[in-house]
This record gives C-alpha cells, structure tokens and sequence, in this order.
C-alpha cells in the first residue's frame, strides 16, 4: 500500500529532528503536510473543502450525493518530540481506504469523506480537538475568539495568517451531515497488543474532565509551629490526593480514573510547614453518570477537607467533556467486517481523548483501533507495523463500503 | 553597653548588602569578622585560641584555672540574606557579660570562657552545626574529613587554606572542661513577644531528625491505566505525609512535630501517573523517648504504606541527633539571676537548633532566649532592641559570675 511511504513522507514536516516528530498548528509544517495530503487527496479525484479554521474534507462524491454522508478522518497535529503514527494512520488510512474501495470499482450509494481535523492535540491553544469541537459545536465561536497561544496571539489572527479565512460560525456541522463516522487510530495502549489481537472496536470513548486547585494555609518553621494549631497546606492536598483515588476506585464504573499528576507544595522546604499547595487532577470516565457523581464527590470532598482544616482554596475546572457511547448499529457493521475478513478482534474502551469523541455528539460514530507495540505513544518509538496499518486500512474500507450503501 | 555598635560593625562583615546579612563559613568576611572578635577579647584581656576548624575560645582565666570553667557563646555565621542578630548576640553578648563582669571589679574562682562555634548554620557543608558537633564528639574526625561543599572543596582544605590548621581528633572536648554552659541567643519564635515577657530560660531543646524518602511506583497515561493496577508513587507519598502529621498529633509528647516540606512527583504532568516521588520529612522532638518512638512508627508506616502499593522505596536518615533536656541546676542558677533583676520571665523549650544541643551531651547546660520581633529570624527584619539585649546580656553576667564560684 501507498501509505508507509507516504506517512514517512508526512513524518518529515517536522520541526524536530526524525525519528522525532513535532508538528504544532498553523506553523510552516502544518501548513506543508496540510498541502501534501490536499495533493494526494486531489490526485484520488476527491473534493477537497477548508472550512475556517482548517478543517478539511476530502469528499469522494457518492451516486446520490443528497444523502448524509460517510465520514472517515482524524488529525496530523503532533506534541513536541512524538511520534509518526499518532492521528496521521486516520487521515492517511482514510484516503488509502478509499483509493482501496476505488481500485476495487466500487461505487458508493452516500458519499464518503476523509475529515482532516485542525488540531486535536493542545500543544498550541491549550485546549484539545479544537477543530472537532467547533464541528460540533461544543465549541462557540465566541469562546474560540478568546483562545490565545503563548505568545499572546489570538486564535483569530493566527488562522487568518495561515490562510484560513471566514466566519467562525461557519464551521459547525449539521446533524444531517454525516450518516456515520469512523476513526481509524492507533491504541495508544497496550490491551490488543497484549493478548495478541488484530483490531479493536471501540465501543465507548471516556471523556477527561481536569480540574486546578489551589490551597492556601499558613506556613512557618517545622519546628516552631506546633501541631494542632497548624494549617498545613501540604497535608490538605494529600488528603485530596487520597480522597481522590478512593473516589475513583468505589465508583460504580471501573472505568473511573482519577489521577493527581501534578502537585506542588510551596515554599519547598525541608523545615518550612507548606503554606501552599496546587494540585492538578484529572477524572475521567467512559460513563458520563458514574462520572459527574465522581467530579461531584470529590468537589465536596475537597470543601470538606478545606473548612476542616481551615484552608482556603480556589478550584477552576479546565475541562468537562462529556463521554461518548459509541453507535451500536456501526459498531456492529464494522465487527461484521473484521469477521468477514477473518482478523481476531476485541471491543474495548477508548480511555484516551479522540476527535471521534466530538462527533459522537453528532453522528452514529465508533473508532478502530490497531495494536501500538508496547502501548506507546506520544513518543518517538510509537509505533504500528505495516502490516498492523493494513489490516486497519482493511477494516475501515470495508466499514465505509457497507455503510455507503445503507 | 558597647555590644550595640559592635553588633553593627559585625553586620557590615557581609557578601549581601545591609540590612541583609550573608556570612559564610571561611569566606574573606567570616574570616574578618572572626578577626574583628578576637582583636575586641584581647583588648579586653582574655586569652585566645582557636582549634584546627576555627571554633574560638576567649578565656577569662579565674583564681583557680585548674577548676573545669564555666562557657558561654554562640555562633556568628549567617545563612544568605539573613539579619544580625542570630547568633551574634551569644558571641558578643558574652563577651559584654565578661566586660561587665570587669568593670564591676568581679574576679571569678572558675575561669570563663566565650566561644564563637564553627558554622552552625548548614550553609556550606550541610550540616549543622559543625563546630559544637565536633566539639562534643557526635561528629568524629573520620566522617567531618569526608564533608564537601557545593563546589566539591573538602573541609579538610577549605579549612586549611583559612588558616585553620592541625588535627581534627584534637577538637573534641574532655567532659571536665567545663562545668556548666549558658548560651544567650535571640528566641526566634513569638512567645516571649506575645505574653510580653522579658526573658526565656530553656528547658530542653528539640532536636530534629531529617529523612529523605524516595518512592518508585509505575507510570502510565492517567486515562490507560485502570485504577486496581496502579502503582502510583504520588498516592503513596500522600499518605506517607498524613502518616507523619497522624504520628506526629498522637505522640505522648506536645512537642512532637512532623513536617514534610519537600514532595515532588514526577514526570508531573496531569495526565500521567505519578511514577516516582520524593520526599523530605523533618520529624523533632523535645523528648527523645518520643522522638525515636515517633520516627520507628514513620518509618514502619512508610514500609507498610510501600509494601501495600508496591511501591519500591529508599529511605535516607539526613540526620538525627538527640534532644537534649536542659540542666535543672544550671536552670535554677539563671533563674535566680532573672529574679533578682526583676525582669518578667518564663520557662520554655526550644524549637530550633542550637550548638547548646551539642554542648548539653557533654556539660550541663541552658539557654537564655530574649525576645524576637514578631518571631522573626533568617531574615534581614530579624530585631531584638537594645534593651531586650542589654536584659540578656545582664541575665548572662549573673548566671556567669555565680556559676564561676560554684
């Protein structure tokens, strides 16, 4: 198949050096890979449509054009230092599944579209799917207006310079617009790689929420302060720490995580009792109603620590996205594929954010996952043998096959 | 009293500028300041000598030198951008008390002695107090000649180069040498401010212990990693931190405290499992029955809390030296003095490290604590007026004269 080489390809618009890859919204190698894939996209005879802020579809017209489509697509955008194969199978492995079902003389009932999405990672406006989210609307242009980079740069000035013009509001999908929606991605973990497997069929998508919160007691020296009239800053955010797993693991889900990734406590030092501490977690869940009991046990249980240890505290939600319960109805055509093709499978959550996760909002959507060696990810040693990819490719072409024509 | 333009003097010996003082140990202003103390006790005739790491002995020798004398002293380093009354206050006070002495025609049967301590802060060879801990013998030659700074000098010569020459084994004190020790110094916490009260006289001083824990779980995508299987180093460090402040609250003793000002997880980052922590954990206590009690159960929760997680650990003591209980008799001798002065007084523990910690394993010993401004010290705001100096300086001249005709 054309796609290994054309994801080597891909892998060198890259502002660091190969193996490694980075790849940051609306930089020079975004626009560069943006072009490459339009080129390749053009010579399969696709229409090619930018809307605003850079998403783009391929649309490989079908023989009743007025029907709701087939989408298919994810993202090129890649953090500092990753990897080649994280989002770029699902935009390559589009249009290579439809020059498959080309090569084959099929001709398709609804059209097919291959979807590149404008940066799900956050490296650049630290928020993440930001195409897929103002598809679907979970993102206003008003609240896109005010996204800024690190350099201050709004959203709105960026986008324009790399060409992508229009109004904002134009961007949102119908929900007539697509009949279903499948993503091809690699797993990111190492579930189908353990036990052996070709493919995943991705029957739900767990949604993150992420909160900061802020303690602020009263320091003094460790040695000085005695303890009961202490207001350990510290101590509270490990009270919250715990407070936080015990959530997590007594939820009626298993898949309710909770993870305290950063915690710092202030002034850091040996004999100094914190007087400050900033705590970082992130809950997510595939259930958005084991969920949002979690997020809310644990807001009271961090107002509780805080009055019982006279702390004050600030807590800011960063993000609260809804979970996703993948489509029944495609999940099945596309396990019916993967028997067809006689390629061992298993269905299984996706824990990881994906831009399929936004589309879900919309559309009958699931994801098919190949195995990632070693479940690695976001690194410069991803990666998904060619192989692995085809049999991806596989799957997905006949997905989009059986789905163009219902 | 001279003590006051003396303290200032002393204060310009430093590589900050006033108010902040920095005084490093062996540095060109440790070493004039040093200098400038030696010249002000021969002007007042006592007889100097000085050990192979610099710590001072100003001998006001008595009518029977043969007699163990009585010492007083303190320290006059100073950590960076700190004040100038820490320490000194001891030195020069002693000093003054001797001068008073003088002047009121007093001559003692016991010699007395003013001793300026090598470093008692842990600035340059992280230790504290160096010189008392040689003194007393808690620190033996074999483990001070293996001590580096940051830059990776040895103390071996750094102190040569100084000036500071001869064997390290000759520093230690004989237990005879002394019959009582009183050292005056400034109380660096509020109490004596906040019931208004002229004079501390020191009971027992805390002695703290330090560890260093460092905790090695597994790290993983905090949406990948379901929470049953987790190994997470953060989560463990948390509740080895309420572990300490639960020890620490139910000791027998009032004075045992537990802090852990240091805890830092990596990689930190909100999405990531903590996969490593570590943390610096100071434990003291006025009583040492309780203090060791209270380190075994912090260590015995540590190993239960890693064992239980699957944690690996390491477990480094930084230091921990006993505390001492002060002399009952030498407390009485300072007592009388205090209220034939009439000054208001009370007797107190110390919080904080001092070389009278040291002193106290060899001779019978106490501290005399004059109030501190808003219990504020290691700072260029650190204040003690001169009056509250001159009652310290008074208190001390007494103690001295009846203790030196025991």
């Amino acid at each position: 198949m054309r796609i290994h080489e054309e994801l080597k390809k891909l892998a060198t618009f890259s502002a660091s050096e190969n193996p490694s890859v980075t790849r940051i919204l609306y930089t020079q190698q975004d626009l560069d890979a943006r072009s490459y894939f339009i080129g390749l996209c053009e010579e399969a005879d696709l229409k090619v449509r930018v809307d605003a802020i850079g998403n783009t579809f391929a649309r490989w017209e079908g023989s009743d054009p007025s029907l709701p489509a087939i989408g298919t697509g994810s993202h090129i955008d890649a953090i500092p230092l990753s990897g080649m194969y994280d989002g770029t199978v699902g935009v390559f492995g589009g249009l290579e599944a439809i020059r498959l079902l080309q090569s084959e003389g099929f001709k398709p009932k609804r059209s097919i579209e291959v979807l590149l999405f404008t940066a799900e990672e956050p490296t650049r406006f630290f928020i993440g799917c930001l195409g897929s989210r103002m598809l679907s609307g979970q993102l206003k242009p008003e609240a896109a207006e005010k996204l800024k980079d690190s350099e201050g740069k709004f959203l709105n000035d960026v986008r324009e310079s790399a060409g992508f013009k229009g109004d904002l509001s134009s961007i949102v999908l119908d929900k007539n617009y697509y009949y279903a929606f499948v993503e091809l991605h690699i797993e990111q973990s190492p579930r189908l790689e353990a036990e052996k497997l070709d493919i995943g069929i991705v029957t739900k998508i767990a949604a993150p929420s992420a909160m900061k919160v802020k303690l602020i007691g009263e320091g003094g020296h460790a040695g000085a302060v005695m303890m009961p009239i202490r207001k350990d800053a510290g101590v509270a955010g490990a009270e919250i720490m715990i407070a936080a797993e015990k959530i997590a693991k007594e939820s009626a889900s298993e898949d309710t995580v909770a993870t305290v990734g950063i915690f710092d406590i202030l002034p850091r030092a040996v004999n100094s009792i914190p007087k400050e501490a900033y705590l970082e977690i992130d809950l997510r869940d595939t259930n958005p109603i084991t969920r949002d009991k979690a997020l809310n046990d644990l807001k009271a249980a961090i107002a509780e620590i805080c009055v019982r240890r006279h702390i004050q505290y600030t807590l800011e939600m960063v993000n609260c996205d809804p979970p996703a319960i993948c489509d029944e109805h495609v999940v099945n055509v596309v396990e019916h594929v993967v028997k067809d093709l006689g390629y061992s499978y298993k269905k299984l959550p996706s824990y990881a954010y994906h831009d399929s996760l936004f589309m879900a909002q919309l559309f009958p959507t699931t994801m098919i996952f190949i195995p990632s060696k070693d479940g690695i990810s976001h690194r410069p040693d991803e990666y998904s043998s060619p192989e692995e990819i085809e049999m991806g490719v596989r799957v997905l072409a006949g997905a989009l096959r059986k789905l163009s024509e219902l």
